[in-house]
């Protein structure tokens, strides 16, 4: 099974290595990390260089193509070289995956026209803005599209997939090769479940974040 | 804050990921990612190939340094010039950390000795054979030294010393904007906790996989 992940300058590294972790156990996985220019491309931090396997253009047809989210996805929406190869991987995927505000950049190729799908809780109303309808769940499948909440929603996406593809036993057999029984210290993953304050603290460092960088649109990943 | 992730031939990806996503929010952080050689080296998949930012001998003093785990794991303990240096940044470090197999490097390198850690749960033996106390543990600390269970755990293990670090808060908020709110399809992420049939499919597995290696000693991430 052909597996594509998408980089961009900026993408966060969590997003694409979490669900990499779980799909790359698929049998017979095929993983290719990809971007536009092909060669090195960094995280959010800068911290992680990737060096990629191809160019795009050189990727070929994928079974599952994943895009991840990141600061960079601004950037990435209005890449017309990314829109097109997801838009053409799309068309022969057997599922189109993404995580975070990935699902702004599916939704910025037409991928999610009218469809039902989440992305990172403070990216809500920008999904809304490029064609898709929000959803509040951590992971949201119409039909072969798969997309997850913020960040670390790529693992629990990507075991659903798993489910899916080879049934219950080879998913938790995956999720005990993982060891994947998480033990969060405090109960604070979505913004319904937080204390105010904590809601509070992040949109700030957003709101802060942004001006700093003079972007118009927040970034939230 | 100066965090070295160390990588080598054959590490698990998100050994280091997960916690690399978490840690690199602290205030300052300055992460590098580093290995023997320096260059790039490639995750157990062979697919995910970083750009090292130097050679361990030019890292320098860190505050943090982390052991991933992996099939690579093995060679890692027999590596002098990685159990030396691991040796020598444990000596100033404020945080050692290791997590799934990377105990078992901690281990080799004698920071473990005569200490409770953990490992991935299929490793206890070995981590035992090299001078540790194991305990089945999701995370155990130890002083400054904080080791993780396998693969997935890195990320809990990452949010305690965040918590321990920089207060409960802080670390709510980081769960927060990286939406760590876990939610996986099945409650199979342990053995104590997976179907019998689930536990022996993965250790069959291990069985086959290391014999095709022929591997004189599991390997389990």
């Amino acid at each position: 099974v052909k597996i594509a992940i998408l980089l961009y300058e900026g993408f966060t590294a969590l997003d694409c290595i979490g669900p990499y972790e779980v799909l790359s156990r698929l049998p017979d996985a095929d993983v290719r990390f990809v971007s536009a220019d092909g060669g090195v491309v960094r995280s959010d931090t800068r911290a992680l260089a990737v060096q990629t396997a191809s160019k795009l253009e050189d990727a070929g047809p994928v079974d599952i193509v994943l895009a991840p989210g990141g600061p960079g996805a601004d950037a990435a929406c209005t890449d017309s070289r990314i829109l097109d190869w997801l838009k053409r991987v799309h068309e022969t995927s057997k599922y189109t995956l993404s995580v975070c505000t990935g699902s702004l950049i599916l939704a910025a190729a037409g991928i999610l026209d009218g469809l039902e799908a989440t992305s990172h809780w403070a990216a809500y109303e920008r999904l809304e803005a490029l064609g898709a309808k929000p959803v509040d769940r951590r992971v949201v499948r119409c039909g072969k599209i798969f997309t997850g909440a913020g960040v670390s929603a790529g693992i629990d996406l990507a075991f659903e997939l798993l489910r899916v593809e080879q049934g219950d036993d080879f998913a938790q057999a995956v999720q005990l090769a993982i060891e994947y029984d998480p033990q969060p210290p405090f109960d604070s993953g979505s913004p319904s479940k937080a204390p105010a304050h904590i809601v509070d603290l992040v949109l700030d460092y957003y709101r802060r974040r942004d001006a700093e960088r003079g972007a118009r649109a927040p970034n939230v990943s």
